[in-house]
């Protein structure tokens, strides 16, 4: 196994970081990797913005409801960007440029381009001996993070990540078996079941035994609980009026 | 500069590839690559079809219109998956879960989840010398593709990942400007313009130096060709079909 799988296989999500800094050169290695992956006909849909006041870190960290948002080395904020592109057309291109930028398929272009540029930075800040988080929880008041961060039309904030020095050393977390998520040719549900319950206990282990945060739980309990009460459901108005996904 | 960034940093598509097929050993790693990003709240709302069946493919590149859809070491389709949760729950449950699951928050949730698993998948795959490249192309029918898998509700086709040995040496593609991408505690657009001036310049000179398929282009002349004619409109009814993106 060479060392980038390695580190890849290594992931868990870090949430306790040193007060270290990350340099303006780490950042911009994080970045320049994230702008390094795939993206859809060359749009690079997205803009990052790193927080390096502290209040409006502690007004993030206030939305997501987590410590880490504020406490970390480097906190990166993920956004779809049509904006820059749509400010490069004249007022009659804007207008015929419309329909494509409000379609549900440029929101899924914008979304994508702008995942894959965050698991590239995660990836390379991994390498570097630095610790992650994703923090989709800065959409638990969406349209206050777009303010905080004045985010004009055509642009959405996403999803952060926290990154630093790991101040803590937490176990990898299980994942459903591969049976499970890799099928060949066809979506096949037989045998699903079985291997979930298999899964259900091998986590029920897993949280009993982790070194902090013991519980007693099964991935299918947690599941049904989490999507039993809907959250979030102001996204869906706050992305029409940055104008995505409305037609 | 360790090899991890130094690989992420070499990434170019690859469209041509050499016959030799991965091995069994190697789609794994590629797959468990995959299954060990972040994911929201340990969802791992995706399915990762491999296809091996050489009609199949044929039907995917013919939707895609791309050869190496078709002829590469191994395709993959990535497809977003709350079906296996839908599928785990009690009919009282399933209508419990309906008001989330058709959320936009959760198409959001499952797209994410599914590109952070492929660019671990990509970036694992360059690093064992292989190269890949991303297929949005296989939403030009979208409907056709998932019925060609077999998908049922809950689950959505959203990319192909192409893998193989290169057959070919491309230049690394420019990116935008980090200053452009890259911006700190605000959104901002003063300098934007003459930036994307000057990188509209260097892309020229790519397009125009470049080893084959030379042309002379701007990426902002592209970007407002590529907006004005909308694509794939019929992805927004398809979502709401499968369940996702409705409410």
């Amino acid at each position: 196994m060479n060392t980038t799988v390695e580190t890849i296989l290594n992931h868990r999500s870090i949430r306790k970081f040193k007060s270290e800094k990350l340099t303006k050169d780490q950042i911009h290695t994080i970045v320049k990797a994230a702008q390094q992956a795939s993206t859809s006909s060359h749009v690079m849909a997205y803009t990052i913005i790193g927080i390096t006041d502290e209040n409006l870190k502690a007004e993030l960290s206030a939305v997501s409801g987590q410590p880490y948002v504020k406490d970390n080395g480097h906190l990166f904020v993920f956004c779809g960007d049509l904006n820059r592109i749509y400010q490069q057309a004249s007022i009659e291109e804007q207008s015929q440029m419309q329909e494509s930028m409000e379609s549900t398929e440029q929101f899924i272009v914008t979304t994508i381009d702008a995942a894959l540029a965050a698991q590239n930075a995660s990836v390379a800040a991994e390498s570097m001996g630095l610790g992650i988080c994703f923090l989709g929880s800065l959409r638990n008041d969406i349209t206050r993070v777009s303010n905080l961060l004045k985010l004009p039309e055509h642009v959405i904030p996403l999803f952060g990540l926290a990154v630093g020095y790991p101040d803590q050393d937490p176990e990898i977390k299980p994942r459903l078996p591969l049976e499970v998520v890799y099928q060949e040719n066809e979506y096949a549900t037989d045998k699903q079941h079985a291997l979930i319950r298999d899964f259900d206990n091998q986590l029920t282990s897993y949280y009993q035994n982790r070194s902090s945060n013991t519980r007693t739980d099964t991935w299918t309990e947690q599941m049904i609980r989490k999507y039993s009460h809907p959250i979030r459901m102001d996204v869906t108005p706050f992305m029409k009026d940055k104008k995505f996904n409305k037609r």
